[in-house]
C-alpha cells in the first residue's frame, strides 16, 4: 500500500488528527516527570499508551529525544515501535535536509523497511531545493512511506525566506508547484507542512495533491472551525495536529482532550 | 573565549583546514569495512586517530552516524569526545532548523556545556527564518560554541530558494546580512556555510564579519587555488572543507592526503 492509501485507511477508520509527541521541558514539569531519560521516556510512552488506539497519526519531535543524546533517539525507536504496534502512523518531525550522499544518509536512518528509526513519514526541509530531496523521496515510495516537505510555516520569522519571489511566486509556492509535480509519479507520497495560523498563507494549496501537515491547532492559536476557510478546496488533504493542547496539561487530561479534537475534526468530513 | 577566538587560535597552530568526517557507504568499502555500526566506528575515529593532531578542524556529518539509529549516535558522541580530546574543533553537521521550544530542544542537544552531543559549532538551516535560530544563537554564545548557517550551498538545485528574491537581494544574501547583523552583538559566533564550487556566488560575502565553511575543496570540484577569487576580501574568513579528497581512498592515504591539503591552505595566509 501506498503511503496516502495507508494514511486514508488510518484517518478513516479513527479520525483525522495527528497528536504531537512534544516531550519538551515544560511538558515534563506538567507531567510530574523528571527532565531526564526516565522522565522523556515515561511521557512519550504514556502518550501513546494512553491514546494508541484511538488516535490515526502521531508526530514525534526529533528535537526532544536529541536533547537526551543517542539514550534519547533510543527512546525514539522505541516510541515509533510503540506506535506501530498500537495501529497508528507515525510522522516523525526531523526536518533534515541535505544534499547526495548525506540525503541518502538521512533517508537510510528514518525511511525504508530496515530503516533503525523507520517512521511512516518524515519532515524535511526545502532550503537546499526540492530536487535535493530526491534520495529520500525515492526511499519512502519504495517503502510505502511519506514526506512532509516544509512550505510555509507559522512562525512570523519564516516571512523573508518562505515568502521571497522565486520566478513568478514565492519560495513557499515553488515549494508546494514543485512537490505536486512530483506527486505525479510518486505515489502521492510527498506532502506539506503549512502553518495553521496564518490568516493569509502567501501560497495557494488549494489544488494540491497530497496530504498538508498543519501544525498549531490549539496551544498556537490555530483552531480546527478556522482551516476551512484558510484551505479551501484542499481542506480534504489536511491533516489537523495538535500537541499541548493535548499533552500540555499533564498525563490525567490527555483522553478527554483528544476526545474533544476528535469530535471537532469529525466535523471536518 | 569565544568560538571565533577558539577558532582562530586553532587555524593558527595546525592551519586552515577542516576535514569532514563522512563515513558513507562507498568510503566504507574504501576503507574495507564492514556497513554496520562496528564499520562506522573504526572508520570514523580512525580519521581522528590518523589526523586529530595536525588538523585543527574536523566536521562530522550526523546523517551518516543516524543511519545507524541510536548506536551510530553513541559513536558520533565518541567520535565529538575523541575530536576533543585532540585538541582540535568540531563542527558537527547536522543542519538542524526548527521554531520555538523545538530549536531550544536541538540547542540543549548540540550546545552549551552539558550538550550530550556538544561540539564546538553547528551547521543550521534557515528555511524557517534566520530570526528562527535564536535559542541556538544564545546558547552558542554562551558556551563559547559556534552556527554555520546555510546560505549558498554547491548543488544546482539550491537556486530556486536561495537565489530568490528577498526584498532587494536574494535570500542568500538576506541570510548573509542577518547573520553578519546578528555577529555585532553574538561575539561573531554566527558563521555561514558557502558551497566552494561555484564562480559566482550570488550573494556578497566580501564583507562578512565571522567564519565561513566552505564545503567540496577537492572531490566535489573545488580548489584551494579558486577561493581566493571566489570569496574576495573574505578569504580570511574561510574555513576550507575536503572529505572525500582525504578520506575517501582508504585508511592508509590519509596522512599523506591531509598534508597536500594543509600544503595548499598555507599558501591562503
Amino acid at each position: 500500500m501506498t503511503y496516502a492509501e495507508r494514511l486514508a485507511a488510518a484517518t478513516d477508520a479513527r479520525g483525522r488528527l495527528c497528536v504531537g509527541i512534544d516531550p519538551m521541558p515544560t511538558v515534563l514539569t506538567a507531567w510530574d516527570l523528571p527532565h531526564d531519560v526516565t522522565g522523556l521516556e515515561r511521557c512519550a510512552r504514556g502518550i501513546v499508551e494512553a491514546l494508541g488506539e484511538k488516535v490515526a497519526v502521531f508526530k514525534p519531535q526529533s528535537a526532544f529525544f536529541e536533547a537526551f543524546g543517542s539514550k534519547g533517539v533510543a527512546v525514539l525507536e522505541t516510541v515509533l515501535a510503540d506506535i506501530r504496534a498500537a495501529g497508528a502512523l507515525s510522522i516523525l518531525d526531523v526536518k533534515r535536509g541535505d544534499i547526495g550522499s548525506s540525503m541518502a544518509g538521512y533517508a537510510a536512518a528514518y525511511l525504508g523497511d530496515d530503516a533503525p528509526l523507520r517512521a511512516d513519514a518524515i519532515t524535511v526541509s526545502p532550503y537546499l531545493g526540492v530536487g535535493a530531496l530526491a534520495p529520500a523521496v525515492e526511499r519512502a515510495v519504495g517503502g510505502g512511506q511519506g514526506l512532509y516537505v516544509l512550505a510555509r510555516t507559522s512562525n512570523p520569522d519564516g516571512a523573508p525566506v518562505q515568502l521571497a519571489r522565486s520566478g513568478e511566486a514565492s519560495v513557499a509556492q515553488h515549494v508546494v508547484d514543485t512537490c505536486a509535480e512530483l506527486n505525479k509519479t510518486s505515489d502521492h507520497a510527498v506532502g506539506l507542512v503549512v502553518g495553521g495560523t496564518h490568516s493569509d498563507l502567501g501560497c495557494d494549496v488549494t489544488a494540491f495533491n497530497a496530504s498538508i501537515l498543519v501544525p498549531g491547532i490549539g496551544a498556537q492559536g490555530g483552531t480546527v472551525a478556522a482551516l476551512a476557510e484558510v484551505f479551501g478546496g484542499a481542506i480534504g488533504h489536511v491533516l489537523p495536529t495538535a500537541s499541548r493542547e493535548v499533552i500540555g496539561s499533564g498525563a490525567a487530561e490527555l483522553s478527554a482532550r483528544a476526545d474533544r479534537l476528535l469530535d471537532q475534526v469529525s466535523q471536518l468530513d
